[in-house]
């Protein structure tokens, strides 16, 4: 089954039922006020959605009628949760507008297709009667990529995939998998570990995304030094675009002209609608060797995991959390709890070991067949000591591994509390890095401080490597601040512009893997050139003439 | 310097004063006759350059000293040797014209610029002269990519990028090297080396192709487990086009809309003409580890080789010929030789092992830092050995290494025999590999017979794995017939059309690292789609509106 709308957030995170991590934790409140300089945080509940309207229908009834003697008239949905749930995605942006009770952007309806060719069906009616179709399925996009914009067009829907959902084909000696696009990560994945296989792919997001929403914006899931960003594992598949099927066959390289898979990971729905994907799988690991490392600094770590990276050693995640990461997290967990015995002399020991009383952490991760694992996880930890690393021993690491997707659930509860709260994140080549991370902080810093809700006030940036490549890696900042209820949306573009414009200047890419949608857009021409953005526009014209996909992500007059 | 066209041959492989590998051996002409099944072998050497005629130059006097203004007269040559050494590339194909004499594609100027601006005023005059401009740098195309064709323009130049070759600059942390795309392989290796890195790069054309052409070709080394295919260690570069200069930035990983490296890597000149690139090097491996397995059969090499892959182990090479290229290399070596007695002892050791009398050879290479070296290559020997391998020792793997450029020196000597020669190779997933293998052996073989010189005579087909991937792996084909004098195109025509045929039927690709040029041209559609063809063709409409870029190769109306 797909998720039901209605089991989750139409205007949060997550499992309506889930539980508050910071619950009954009143301590937790009294230092994060302190952490960000203000005295107080307000109960700023979110509007409940019985007392928030829908804008009326703009879809015309005989339009919708002739889509439905075609799809089914079942296939289309326009409930209030329904629309509600389809009208934006997930970002601290979306949810300023969803709290609020600011629904101007709701679907008139949201389509439900169940093959690619209801989808076909759906383009070529959207066409013909003016209507926009934003392709949807975990609608977890933290950059505006889902928003329900109408552009040019009179109407528009939500066409969500999620009952697109088949296990297509496991090929167990090509070890790759075929599915629809619409099915959820962890339905995938139980279906190829049933089978003694694994994708591998665990954003955070990973319960709330999709197959074909991965590839569409380039995802990566947090072992992809092992199983590859979605552009690497996406092997081929079928693109439903207004111009007629696109497949793309998988084949697994190629010397036959330029790789048109290239141009479908990262397209946003811009392009057409991925209904199938072929994605490359791998053996559920026999083994896997979690482990924790302390640094003296920043710079000393991410020196450090470069080294490591550039021996090719097959490692899974190497993870390393800046100084300010590294003690919020520990600290956030630990607030008004009394020193436990274990604390103190986990204390004396780092103090002994001289790196400092502000470490940075990292996590190095490694799977696969036995013998690999265990040579990589002893050499890592011989490269890592060797570098200045302190081996702090499982724990951390396992702590990590068990809360990694529990991360997003922190927001809805900082956001009743009058915080804003946001992440983004960049990737550069490792002789940039240091000065990529600093310059974000930095940015972030003064902005935060320049748009605070009162004198005093300020933001908290905490910081992280988590993707690592031969010549680069990814940078993922987290940070929080005293919203200014009168101008929370302002203050968060300051915030996030600051951010992006430190980004573009400093020659990181403005995202490593969370897209471009919205909100990257005023800075993705800095990055692709005129000249980019020109081959885009006309991909674009090309398979979608009359710009009926996505309006305004990833291409301004889309 | 750059090689100066006199010192290599304009109608054949290499240095003209290469040595000839088969000079006096006349046992081996008595073997190959036999195995062919021919009696005689006629003496068919190609047509000296002072024989044969150019056509005269259809380039308009007035617009030659327009551009000798913008980039200088020097820049600008139309001796014989010139004109003649960027007629065609250096495909089989090429050669049956080049041998003969026909120079009827010869360029009417071929132009040497020195930089990107340069290269931006010879587009720009190109487009106002209707000139058709043929980007050339080591000429090695083996599919038809740089034949010097005209199009729909009244002349045609061959742009040859040799001149531009330094390399600009070597980041050391982030490990990757900026170079002008002209620069030769040897000479940018030279370049690294000297710094401690290596591109690691070595395609058999090693010598004689540049960094530009790789990325523009999608090529692959020998090592390309290792070291990537030209697509994976393209990080960037320059571009330019009749619209202008597009820049690709070198960022590691990205989610910010699609990733267009990927439409330069395989654009063959049709799109813009690479300038420089910027490539992911490594430090030079402190070992290297080259050792030999023998199976009994290609189907038993191919499954081991599998497994050791997707085992995810680090290695840098695989290469498994099939028993027919096993045998012939063999044989073809040591026909006319009495057996030593080292022969013997081993074909009675192999006897033993009961590998069979015809087994296929592995080459197993691991390359990197001592411990992963070490670790990897005690690995691949115990998985080989589960496997079925038999271990025979480093000395036959040593002998390919030392000789791994050497082969297509033996392509004119069997020319001027009367043997037609080519080569063609694709990649498929590892559940079709056998069945591609099959097909294509099998396509090939009844064409050869098909189109026999006389009744009775036919070819030879060996064929390797050599580049492997966690889904699949390429296949390489060798071919030699005896050539039908009175119909040698038309008969290389035909064989090459029923491989082609074959491989399209059985889902390859129609070329894993050769590239399209004019000889796949007809194939690519059925691989990339209607759709896919659109798209191409709507790049090349965006980047190149009049159509002056290497007309007739990728894309059939450019």
């Amino acid at each position: 089954m797909p998720i039901d709308r209605k089991d989750t957030r139409w205007n949060g995170w997550g499992w309506t039922r889930a539980h508050n991590p910071l619950e009954g934790r009143e301590a937790v409140w009294a230092w994060v006020a302190a952490a960000l300089g203000v005295s107080d945080l307000p109960q700023t509940p979110a509007k409940p959605l019985d007392e928030v309207s829908l804008p009326t229908t703009r879809l015309d009834p005989g339009a919708r009628q002739t889509l439905a003697a075609q799809i089914g008239a079942d296939a289309i949905r326009d409930d209030k949760v329904e629309r509600a749930s389809h009208a934006r995605g997930k970002s601290y942006h979306d949810l300023l507008y969803l709290r609020a009770g600011n629904l101007s952007a709701a679907p008139d309806a949201v389509i439900y297709p169940r093959s690619t060719e209801d989808v076909m069906h759906v383009l070529k009616w959207a066409g013909d009667a003016g209507v926009a179709v934003v392709p949807f399925a975990g609608g977890s996009s933290v950059v505006g990529g889902v928003t329900a914009a109408s552009g040019a067009q009179r109407a528009v829907v939500a066409l969500d995939l999620t009952e697109m959902r088949k296990v297509i084909a496991i090929d167990p000696v090509s070890l790759i998998v075929t599915a629809e696009a619409g099915i959820y990560g962890r339905d995938l994945e139980a279906a190829l570990n049933a089978k003694g296989f694994t994708l591998g792919h665990h954003p955070q997001s990973y319960e709330f995304s999709t197959l074909g929403g991965w590839v569409a914006a380039r995802g990566a899931g947090q072992q992809s030094a092992r199983y590859g960003k979605a552009e690497e594992w996406f092997a081929g598949g079928e693109v439903a675009t207004p111009k007629g099927v696109w497949k793309l066959p998988a084949i697994p390289a190629s010397a036959a002209g330029p790789d048109l898979r290239a141009l479908v990971a990262g397209s946003e729905g811009a392009f057409g609608v991925i209904t199938s994907v072929t994605a490359r799988i791998h053996h559920v690991p026999r083994a896997r060797d979690y482990t924790t490392f302390l640094f003296r600094d920043f710079a000393s770590g991410v020196d450090a995991v470069r080294r490591v990276v550039q021996t090719d050693l097959p490692v899974a995640m190497l993870r390393l959390s800046d100084a300010d990461e590294s003690y919020f997290f520990q600290a956030f967990g630990k607030a008004g709890q009394a020193p436990k015995f274990r604390d103190r002399v986990q204390d004396a020991f780092l103090k002994a070991m001289n790196v400092g009383d502000r470490p940075c952490a990292l996590i190095v991760g490694v799977e696969g067949d036995q013998a690999t694992t265990s040579f990589a996880g002893v050499r890592a930890r011989a490269l890592f000591k060797l570098a200045g690393g302190v081996a702090v021993g499982a724990s951390p690491a396992r702590r990590w591994y068990a809360g990694r997707f529990h991360g997003p659930y922190s927001r809805d509860p900082l956001m009743d509390r009058g915080l804003g709260v946001d992440t983004l994140e960049t990737a550069t080549s490792w002789s940039s890095i240091m000065q990529l991370w600093s310059a974000v902080r930095e940015a972030l810093d003064k902005a935060m401080r320049d748009n605070a809700r009162e004198p005093g006030a300020h933001g908290i940036v905490l910081g992280h490597v988590s993707h690592t490549y031969h010549d680069g890696a990814s940078l993922y900042f987290t940070y929080i601040y005293p919203r200014d209820l009168k101008r929370e949306v302002a203050q968060w573009q300051a915030i996030k512009t600051a951010a992006s414009d430190a980004i573009a200047a400093s020659g990181g890419t403005i995202s490593h893997h969370h897209g471009i949608g919205e909100d990257h857009l005023p800075w993705l021409a800095a990055e692709k050139g005129a000249i980019g953005m020109d081959v885009l526009a006309a991909v674009k014209r090309e398979l979608d003439p009359k710009g009926i996909l996505n309006p305004g992500k990833l291409i301004a007059n889309g």
